[in-house]
């Protein structure tokens, strides 16, 4: 199966065909920038899922059509782009019954309808294999403003909004592995998994504010070794200070993980950024007006890597960094 | 499997979610349009291929990233639009090889360069499925030019660019199902199959001089279907005027198939446009301009549908009207 290897492949032999076109950001970034009306910028995003693979089969259909506009949605706030349109390219296995396409298009309109975007386009096929579903979304975002994961500068404060590694453990949830979790608990870090919530009001907000950015997808350690890597810089992060949801509290206390789940457990869609020291009461400010909890979490350093120190002052190892939707 | 009631469904569930937006055309035409810089639009169209469904499981990987550009390509090309930058979703299958992926770039630089377009994002995946691809194209149109499928009138004449069913007998050879060809005229017919050449200088030309456009991938009869229904007008084809290749006259007279296939065959990716009569002579100075095959195969009439009369005067019955690749 593709493997680290081959996705370092791709990436290698995908890089040099961007080439061409400074808003594609060496295919490194959140999404690409093509040219707006009089000072502004589209950003433009495609993501893909696969039924097994970035949702589970027997998933309600109206959450499965919301995850991935929402998947989407989280990368465009990434940059500080407001969204506007999809198109949405989907592959329907044979035998798709008429009930399912009814409740995955009314998860699609309720998401079109609570994010103000239009389906402009896309095409429909069917597909001999699993249901396979690729998004595009276009925001819009101030000419020039946009944050990339390039930006980065030592001494920068890193950021975290929400709570972390709720979907790693929504996700054995699904998979039926944290019988011994509170009911309530179970279906609320559940729905971190099935339901992300882009968070689309502070992305925007962050313009000017922030230097770096990007969505956790990959998992905290992964994607913020992301952003060191493009910036050329390197991150400390203080376990201690990563913000933990109650559920995720009774999980680890439950023993169905431990903290490396969630630091490296992909899927939260929150946003992860850097700020200058001295806009730090400009963002708490900014997640008290949004009613959003943004927690400092570390610090931007000079050098590379991302190393990260558990409550007794110890570096943690993290075998393999970001977790890998492949596996592997 | 999802056949025509399944997608007629999802047309229908669709179709409101583009409302918000006047871009998204209805969702019925080859492309989208947003704002663009001063004085241009951009369209955007988004196409997805399935292993087996869209190509053939052992075509050359070069082949296959390059029919991925070119579809979409042929859509901006039917709107007249100048394609500039791609975003590929990728699905590759568990257990692709290293070389396969690099020819598979391959492809996808060599077309890149062809067209002049960049790679500015998408996202790369693995499925236990068939090797699925969903290609994002965006173009560039002058405002409020773009050739719409809705802009037919009664009196035009019904142009289409190149040849006609070349690709509906390549892919019978492709599947073996034609032996008793001369293999020169196999291997033309299934090249043009495998590797459609987008009309991508045509298409803008095109801007004032047609009313209606779009390209032809569900067959030539199906598609002009598509005009008439979203312009409001009927269409009468003589088919005796159906520009044919040397190739597809050799497949006729072999028996591999009737006029019908011609007409009704898919992946020909060709251009279908209608102008006014006394645009007749531009447009056919066009073709020779461009050193592109332009023929008048009908007219536009008032009413509804297409009929299509044979060479002794009589209307043929086409069954279905246009290939579906999903099958009946």
């Amino acid at each position: 199966m593709p493997g680290l290897d081959e996705f370092s492949l791709i990436a290698r032999l995908f890089a040099p065909l961007a080439a061409r076109h400074p808003g594609a950001l060496g295919l490194t970034d959140d999404a690409a920038l093509i040219a707006g009306p009089a000072g502004r910028q589209w950003a433009v995003t495609a993501d893909a899922m696969v039924e097994g693979v970035h949702f589970l089969p027997d998933d309600p259909p109206e959450l499965i059509a919301r995850k991935l506009v929402r998947v989407n949605l989280s990368d465009l706030a990434a940059m500080g782009a407001k969204p506007f349109a999809v198109l949405l390219a989907s592959c329907f296995p044979l035998g798709v019954a008429d009930e399912w396409l009814e409740r995955f298009a009314a998860g699609l309109k309720s998401d079109c309808e609570e994010f103000s975007i239009a389906l402009i386009g896309g095409d429909t096929v069917a597909t001999p294999g699993p249901l396979t579903l690729a998004l595009t979304a276009i925001g819009d975002v101030p000419a020039e403003s946009a944050l990339l994961r390039s930006n980065a500068r030592s001494g920068d404060d890193i950021w975290v909004s929400g709570s972390i590694g709720d979907a790693a453990f929504g996700l054995l949830v699904g998979q039926g592995k944290a019988a011994s979790l509170d009911p309530a608990d179970a279906q609320w870090l559940l729905g971190r998994y099935r339901l992300p919530l882009p968070r689309t009001a502070l992305g925007p907000a962050l313009l000017g504010l922030a230097h770096a950015a990007m969505d956790i997808s990959d998992g905290l350690v992964g994607d913020l070794g992301h952003i060191c890597e493009t910036s050329g810089v390197g991150a400390l992060v203080d376990a201690a200070k990563v913000p933990l949801s109650a559920a995720v509290r009774a999980a680890l206390a439950a023993g169905l993980g431990g903290i490396e789940r969630v630091l490296a457990g992909g899927d939260d869609y929150e946003l992860l950024f850097t700020a200058a020291p001295d806009a730090a009461q400009s963002v708490a400010a900014l997640g008290r007006a949004l009613g959003l909890r943004l927690t400092a979490i570390g610090r931007i350093i000079e050098g590379q890597g991302v190393r990260v120190t558990g409550a007794d002052g110890r570096t943690l190892s993290l075998a393999g960094g970001g977790y890998r939707h492949f596996g592997g």
